[in-house]
């Protein structure tokens, strides 16, 4: 199983819409790339203030996911809840 | 509930003990807190080379797994599978 995670770090002068992000983005993320959920994260304490978890079967799945005709949707939505840069992890759950 | 993940970022001439790492560490840091379990990740790409994240009922739980009697154990035997510096990141999972 792979985890991809979409992390935002803490940035000087930057705001992030929460219920934005939970109602509107993060869903159209999951319908789009036909997953069953995702996992959203309230920064309390380091260096994110948010972030969400997606899992995925595979690499190919991540990568189909990616090249997706809705991806660039998703994208362009990101400019409606902050503009922080987010950090993008993909790793390999092992346990 | 809340997430507690410690992410270890890709640091240049350090290693990473993996097999130590889920067969010894974690288990260690599981019992330790008397939790169900914690996820591991291998990362594949992106800043970090692993991470763990354990799910704590509430940030009273994790506070009192931080000061637990057996945590000194749990971060002392840090330098038994690396020598990178952790970063720790406490979120609540709203979804």
């Amino acid at each position: 199983m792979i985890r991809f995670s979409v992390m935002y770090p803490s940035t000087e002068g930057a705001t992030f819409d929460y219920e934005y992000y939970r109602n509107q983005h993060v869903p159209l993320a999951v319908k789009t790339w036909g997953l069953d959920g995702a996992e959203i994260d309230r920064g309390v304490d380091g260096p994110y203030v948010a972030a969400v978890h997606f899992k995925f079967e595979s690499l190919d799945a991540l990568g189909a996911a990616m090249s997706a005709a809705g991806t660039g949707d998703v994208l362009a939505d990101v400019a409606n809840y902050t503009s922080i840069a987010p950090v993008l992890q993909t790793s390999e759950i092992v346990d």
